[in-house]
């Protein structure tokens, strides 16, 4: 942790280019104040800061972030970090007391803490823009409830389904994720009072530190010291689900960009997520849904990437811990701004009904639920379906005369499809009040 | 999925090679004979079955049990996979009525089914193990309550902590994957019913079939038959857990490795948990403890490399997919074994409380704390610590007096760390207790 | 290094399974043998084996070897890797003289040089199926030289190309990656002789013995006995190399998948490369095309995991390293398999010449050259395309006339594709006759 | 590629967000500008472009570079990407002459060209990075020939070797490297003139193109105008190359931040290199090393994260491809950075001799030799060890005389060791001189 080293040699410029981050965390300024207002909180509580050293610095505290949302704020070479240069415009303006702020707290917790507040935000941000993904999803669905396209397995066409269910498969991947964001928010831990690694001289009341900084949910403050400086495991954890996330997207993205081919043909993408080619004018590229597709490994591999600075890391807090800032808010850009666009593009897509019922209408599928029809009638007479003699099979005319043609009536085999989550509309419909259900609990 | 391909032309012989999966996945027998357990009751509840023949495959599904467990089992060249092995074998037993149970169910609901079983079994087993090292961290840690011990950041000696502070640092780690595996045993989804792709055409009781597989949890039907056969989220939800569970325990081994050199010489790993040399028989090597250290990688891998055949793939079953299982099979094998080892190798573990003690005792961290009583005195003052003249240190030679040789007694410096979770003895006792009522709930 | 521990207390029967590597590294077999014949005549050069001595080795030697290629050879419980027990079997036979060959010799450049010359055998095979390959897409472009179909980008068609072309583009692909695999087997160096770290006692002449492990190639000792033993680059090479080469049969697996489908109709895999499905058996998958596709992150998984064994790993050997074999050997077996998978696969194919031809006969692409064809004669009169008047453009419609209707002339836009690389058909057969020489060449 | 899209509604905002590259790719504006450059000759080469012409853009080339350098180059909120801007400018400047450089040119070979020569550039930084850092080492080991410390296995101290040694082991792996970097120098390929994806249609000499942009070494055209706007292998090959460059300083790293522990002492890195602590006045951080030992994680998931963008992913130009540069500008910065502050971190490292000679200095290892010994006794008598009776051990104690406290000696056990490449003095000087041959030939 950058901790305003005061070793007798300057720094060199090269070290200074290598150690600095403030390039890259000065977004965490937000939480750096409000990490720093409840730490003052707590000073208080202790004792540290009398009521008006409180006051005075909540204002200072205030002042800057002032500065800070305005892009008024003068950041200095020498400052290392964010925290950093939040603590010495502090004390520029509190003169002396401001030093105070700096009492129980050592540079390990309070930058652990503000990264677990970003993670916070960001976590709260995925599962609102989920949110909004799956109330898209469940529109479009329903604005396409018996629209059949083919269901593909190995990308061959296997059995039609209708749009809506396609769509709504989309739906329950995003639930998951959003399970696992919000399992991830269960687990933060508060670092703010465990010190440098062991604690800190200071009766602080980190379980009151922690309640402040939850909002209305419940964060418990971390439960050991050194754990708390050491593990980035709410960073893992928030790549963990956002990799995951985004592998979703990627299916997304590239059913999109096959199904915007001339040879499927079965939907459009907006202009506004498209480009265009000067030299090939007829052209109208899904590059957005390509971005969806292309994404998600460098999600993956920011997940393996930290991960792999963890391995062989002794105790307590080492520099290589800065390696997870870069790689979380990475992570949350390019998430973020997938699940917004994924909702932007899908809501201007435009479905071929005509052309996917076409592909749909393909007989072969059909023949599943043919061969079904003469399986149970072998079953029934307790026979094997090479048993059955041409004499059998004319017998069975009869029956297959009951159903045969039927089943090639538009829907029947989609209508046949009559489990739990199925195909058929019914199932469909239901599902569908399951997923706004789910949507009106959250 | 492998479904007895019909082709005209036999299969080539590399092709063979290449599709079968039955080297790797016949360890899925008892997920596979469980699961068709179910589908029989399903069937036999929607009427396909009558009651002797439910009897009677119930039976024969027992005979196979019985023969795979034996290692009876007589696999054939042309078994694919464990699934068409068994089912060839059900229908050599019970003749034609074992085609029966190939009704309403498809590869790919099934192969689906089985591997979320053993999923189930092995996030369960996973528990079950991280449980056992838990009890062991604990009672090591009671064992050393109060053995003090740098604790390091940047590798460098900080500020001392004890023993068991630094132990249960590893508790609340592994405390947090105890909840990853249940947040993904909580997420499993049961496919069966969900057929190819677009449900099935009988009415099987899906929420009656996932009810007995999940024996005294709660597991749910998947909500959509294309997602159900498509999604392998439970395998990516066990690899992401295991993968920051292996990165404790490759911070912990090379803690292991560290703290046996010569050089720091905190503890020594017992004989069966080392190799020695013979060509250097002085050494005493800390493999085992080396391999944690190594393996969290090879699982992070996993988790890469399985996200990644997920990336850019349309719905719904595609051949990928089968990188599930040797992923999954991999990280298992590997954690399970990492956790058995943990366990088994701290319990062998002999620390050196003298060689320890010598490196805590080591005076400069003290000096955190003697610039704490500075800086608290030149606060209460009201002045800043360049403004105290060499009069006023003369002055607060007296208060030095009071406070500055203590910081020095055994003790002092670890006694000072007071907030909630830090490494004072009170507070350790506290969060040992803390830790054996977590473990009382489990 | 499994060095025959001799500590007193017997090894935990879990170390022992965390330990030992017979399981997967017992294919080293012939590694090993050549290596310790290797080293025998290195003893043998530095006089510690006399004439008799070095004869008897020898014979026994290939006795054990004989054993191991008959599958007769009798391994033990004890024996924790290949080279253990390829040593207590030549002990078992030799006698004590059989101890000599682990003079001047330790596990640790024993078991890298076994390593390297497993690396050096399946260098070359790579190269040879690669040249396998290469040869079959160079034939297959032949075959299909003036076959027009559809070039995407954005998965949109934008300009037609000839199959042939198309072909040749993974041609170029796989002769990069024969560079790849060359570069890594001229950077092979030979342990042998390194020691456990530090060097040998003996006057072993390492050139000499590199010399004759290299067969007729070149291979050099390695420099520096400490990076000798810690050093796996030569895996890293391989699995670099393998990764990319994976890539592209990603991309190729990838590109059949889609041809295959009933939207596409490019091309059919020939049955022996298909599965069927028994419910749909009108369903014909490209299972292998699949399995190429999917299999390329595995090996990228190989490389990232592998590395990150090596990442914070001090000199020298350290038993991490052990994570080597698995690593490479995966590869290995993946890599080769996918090659002469997609060698046989491609031979399979069937191309659909009508549907690609009515694909790549969509007009718009043409509509690049239409307006290249303005945009020429603009500048030649030195104008803007938007300063042409009507009256211009009506001046314009002869030249138009010359020109405008021939661009859609069949293969006309093909045709006018001219660089260097480029798919008119003189191009391709200038193209392919370079890909016939760098063929001969190799 | 961004082409100046021409579709009829406007671009979406988010669109435009996840669609733009110019925040990253502004930095290749001297390539675009060289790569305009020699386009520029190929189409005065063709004829595309008289003399005056030639002239005349040539200048606005120049001027339009001038302004970027100056950093007076206003660029534009529709500026989607660098190659936009650069051609919007010059054409502001030019006219609609400027319109004729984009003929016989596409944005897709354009911008792969771009990448090319940016490869290219960091290529040869690399190449000339590692030299520096090359010769710091050589200097530095030549400055410590004879300091002994002890050689590691499993971290326990084995056998001595010299520092010299030690150091020149990372002499040889960045030897390595550079051959790495070298032949994916040698491996790059021109894609200019491949157009879109099938080649252009004016006679542009893209083989004197390719000698233009190949300065004084040899580029070859792309040979397949398809797999020349596909392929980002070169792209790969130097992530894949960085990634093992970086494994190295990861591992060179890790010894420095463990020989800075108070428990090592071997050395002492600089104060310009270190940071302190404010709180922890005594401590010295090695934050570069450990920065060095946590980058290789990144710069390996980056080759990851790419290669697996690149899965599956059919011809030619996909969106997804634009992954590519962030992922190789990542990689550079990084490895540059690295690599510097190796250099300058180990020029002012401070080594302490006695430390180190003391933990050389342990007897243990010795024992090695001692065993040594009395195998070549009992090889020489042809008896085995267990066969020495205490007669013949009496008798040998004339033997042990000799040779047994030399052993002891300083220096005994490191000069013993005297194969190619070993530890002994004669054997490092040869080291040291071919390590500055293959310096001088570079």
């Amino acid at each position: 942790m950058a901790e305003s080293g005061r070793l007798p040699d300057p720094q060199s410029p090269l070290f200074a280019r290598l150690n600095s981050s403030l390039d890259f965390d000065r977004r965490l300024w937000p939480q750096d104040i409000e990490g720093s207002r409840a730490h003052l909180e707590a000073l208080h509580g202790a004792g540290v800061l009398d009521d008006s050293e409180r006051e005075q610095l909540l204002g200072v505290l205030e002042a800057v972030a002032g500065e800070l949302e305005r892009g008024e704020f003068d950041f200095r070479d020498a400052d290392e970090d964010i925290h950093m240069a939040v603590e010495r415009r502090l004390t520029e303006i509190a003169g002396p007391v401001g030093g105070k702020l700096h009492t129980g707290r050592s540079r390990n917790d309070q930058v652990a803490t503000d990264l677990v507040l970003y993670a916070r935000d960001h976590l709260l941000e995925a599962d609102r823009l989920l949110e909004a993904l799956m109330v898209r999803l469940a529109d479009t669905a329903e604005a396409h409830l018996d629209w059949a396209l083919p269901g593909y397995t190995h990308l061959q066409r296997a059995q039609p389904v209708y749009l809506s269910h396609h769509l709504l498969a989309y739906f329950w991947m995003l639930d998951r994720d959003r399970r696992r964001f919000a399992a991830a928010l269960a687990g933060l831990e508060i670092p703010l009072g465990a010190g440098a690694l062991a604690g800190v001289n200071y009766p602080l009341d980190r379980a009151q530190t922690a309640r402040e900084l939850a909002g209305d949910r419940e964060l418990a403050p971390s439960r050991n010291s050194l754990d708390a400086v050491s593990s980035r495991d709410f960073v893992l954890d928030y790549l963990g689900a956002a990799s995951i996330c985004a592998t979703h997207l990627s299916r997304f993205g590239a059913e999109i960009v096959l199904w915007s081919t001339q040879e499927f043909g079965f939907c459009e993408v907006a202009d506004a997520f498209s480009s265009g080619s000067s030299i090939m004018p007829q052209k109208k590229n899904p590059d957005a849904a390509e971005l969806l597709r292309a994404k998600a490994l460098r999600i993956v591999a920011r997940f393996g990437g930290f991960a792999g600075v963890l391995h062989a890391l002794p105790l307590a807090y080492s520099k290589d811990l800065q390696e997870d800032k870069e790689a979380l808010f990475d992570a949350v850009d390019t998430l973020e701004l997938c699940l917004e666009a994924s909702e932007e593009m899908l809501a201007g897509l435009r479905f071929d009904r005509a052309r996917m019922a076409a592909a749909a209408a393909d007989e072969f599928p059909a023949a599943t639920d043919v061969a079904d029809l003469l399986v149970r009638e072998a079953l029934k007479r307790g026979v094997g379906l090479s048993q059955l003699s041409r004499d059998d099979l004319a017998r069975h005319s009869g029956l297959l005369g009951d159903g045969y043609y039927e089943l090639f009536e538009p829907g029947a085999t989609l209508e046949s499809k009559r489990t739990l989550g199925a195909t058929s509309l019914g199932r469909v419909r239901e599902q569908l009040s399951e997923a706004r259900s789910v949507l009106r609990r959250s």
